[in-house]
């Protein structure tokens, strides 16, 4: 299935806790029953649908990236029952979303960015706190338990950076004050997720160390500020000496490629999502990188973002339909999910004026397969019931639809989305 | 684990003996013991290796494509054991060969291919007769059952191409009149493995339908004549007005990547291995698209090469070294597999003369899937031992380990490598 932009968490090593998600994570983006495919079939199936109903949105005005997860509901186990999630599409998803987040951060000045950073810090910090209050809140007012209220929370917290990347990147906004505060401020939202995830985590394994958990999101913090910091300024002295040494063919996409990867590696072993690796490996690299780099990459992005966001499709289901007061509950968090975001990022970005903080807002809406690891914690633990489950898989694909057209619309507003450079 | 390259013979629909193999090469490629490896630690640790091992072979004047190989043996199960093959890296093996034909494809004039057809026909007819008769006398003097020797003889029969496409296209050297008549050859060998294999299966099924075998090479053929000749007038046609109607990001490159699966799934409907069919469609499309799609498409092949290239090294296994009449058979069955091609191949090139036909022969020595597939279906039969089985798996490793360095030698030989358009 999709994404895996939060999926991979891998922990401290050593951390028991935090290990139990990678469990998870597995038993639900892997489905045994469905079809079993080719890799012609799958590949033409998956990337055919996505790019024709890409094309048809286009056609209509609407954005692509809509017509893309709509094909991954049209050909799920929900519509036309084409392809089932499985283990191989969640990893071309995810391999999809590592390379988006790349390219984002290869277009990326890393100095623009912490030149947002104390906005980031508090779009981050309340794009978290409101969603997980306002969610809490909802919840004890339904009439569910203390703990099932923690739960969906704590689902509702990280945002899923992927959407909204994509988005901005498609049009030329990633260099826009909005664009670049969403990013930091989704490197931000990643390690207070951590922290939610250790809690939560903890919850399933029985206890609770406060010490390894402050001692995990610090060592977090650390690795990203020490990559923003000396990443760009080892790169631009590396590479060069590397490139001239490299007999291979192709030497320099290799060098790129292994330093991404095993950045990304690294990240996960920070307890920081792969994804957010590759976002740094691409601001450390970008400015020493030759084009050449940035076309052979751009190719691997081309053919796998599809697979991100058909993966996120693929996760619908109708189960939410079937009885009035689920989907009464379903439509009451989709919209908290929403505000929530809105309210707690906007507020963070409000130093900036009404249009960037309503921009990054929106931006920051898309949420992934935290929710879903969250809930299934839950359900591991009784915590949550089935229906429970249902709702925050359904906020997260229906969240993950709204936001380009609301982004799109926001841009639009103020400012031609044509002249990406003006602002700022 | 690797290639795949002649994995999927889908069969023609409601074969229900040509089928058998798929559930056979799933359970041979997928091994469900190993660690389980992140994305981010599984593509570092995969592509690093290879392509770290491909720097040191080139800084010593060997191809880079055997440390490539041999990477795989380092890291597979036989030696570090640090990546166990998995329905992942297969996948990836597969993407990355399917890939490689494609982008070989591109660089070929289909014309050119149909001018060395007859000389191709009498390669690939040689190239599958003579080592099957060889491979049988081998085992019958060494005092083998008949079933056991005809499963042998079988198992010799099919060149997994991707070894030598990938060692021809680094260096320049696919315009060469061997290049060309490797090439094509390549495509009846398939085909006639496609009979083989039919064979085979029947074995394992119980019946032999000679109607439904002649029938579906006869489809096989049809198929591969009709792409040949109507493809890349079809592309010319069709891929300009495509281009000048869609609107979404990279359009040619999304219209490309749906021609190659679509048509990669069709060749798998025909009988015909995935990576002919890419092969075709980079034929028909070669001088329809334009540079940007060449240059995104290599990205693909550059990042998933080696995975196809370690994936075949995964697969060894030091099993045969135990025992010195296994070792003693597989040596001996090793020279047998690579004279055999040599001289089939050979003889049927022997009228472009002497050096010609030799490079023919050598590159066409490569085994890949195929032999380990006949050998799976001999092993459930009980017609073949487990020794036999390794003695297979080990002479595909090595005779395609032994190919590059003697196909280097054998185009430095006669004429300059360093001018691929001199000759012919």
């Amino acid at each position: 299935m999709a994404g895996g932009d939060r999926g991979c968490h891998g922990g401290i090593p050593g951390d028991p806790a935090l290990t139990v998600m990678n469990e998870l994570l597995l038993a639900i983006t892997t489905a045994p029953h469905g079809p079993k495919l080719s890799l012609a079939v799958s590949m033409f199936v998956v990337f055919g649908s996505a790019k024709l109903l890409a094309e048809v949105f286009e056609r209509l005005g609407q954005p692509g990236i809509v017509g893309e997860i709509l094909a991954g509901i049209l050909i799920g186990p929900s519509l036309l029952g084409w392809v089932a999630p499985n283990e191989i599409l969640s990893f071309l998803a995810e391999l999809g979303v590592v390379f988006l987040l790349f390219r984002v951060g290869l277009e990326i000045n890393p100095a623009d960015l912490m030149r947002v950073g104390r906005a980031a810090l508090a779009v981050g910090t309340l794009g978290v706190a409101v969603p997980m209050l306002l969610g809490w809140a909802t919840l004890r007012l339904w009439g569910a338990s203390q703990i099932e209220s923690l739960f969906l929370g704590a689902a509702l917290t990280a945002t899923s950076v992927g959407i909204t990347a994509q988005l901005l990147a498609s049009r030329g906004l990633l260099n826009r004050t909005a664009g670049k505060i969403i990013l930091a401020a989704a490197v931000v939202d990643d390690i207070l997720a951590l922290l939610v995830l250790g809690v939560i985590s903890s919850l399933a394994g029985g206890t609770l160390n406060m010490v390894e958990l402050v001692l995990s999101t610090v060592f977090a913090l650390g690795f990203v500020v020490l990559v923003l910091i000396w990443g760009s300024r080892a790169a631009r002295r590396v590479l060069p000496k590397l490139r001239d040494n490299v007999r291979i063919g192709e030497g320099q996409f290799a060098i790129a490629m292994i330093l991404l990867f095993g950045l990304a590696a690294l990240s996960e072993r920070a307890g920081v999502a792969p994804i957010i690796g590759a976002f740094l490996a691409g601001l450390a690299m970008g400015p020493a990188l030759p084009r050449r780099v940035h076309d052979l990459t751009q190719g691997v992005t081309e053919l796998f973002v599809p697979f991100f966001l058909a993966g996120i499709g693929l996760r619908f289901d109708w189960q939410v339909f079937v009885h009035p007061s689920v989907l009464l509950l379903s439509v009451i968090v989709l919209v908290v999910a929403v505000i929530a975001k809105i309210v707690g990022c906007g507020l963070g970005a409000i130093n900036y004026g009404f249009p960037v903080a309503l921009r990054v807002g929106l931006g920051m809406i898309p949420r992934g397969e935290f929710c879903m690891v969250v809930a299934q914690i839950g359900l591991g633990l009784k915590a949550i019931s089935e229906e429970t489950y249902d709702v925050v898989v359904f906020m997260a694909v229906a969240a993950t639809l709204l936001t380009p057209p609301l982004v799109n619309l926001a841009f639009r507003t103020t400012g031609s989305a044509q002249a990406p450079a003006v602002e700022s």
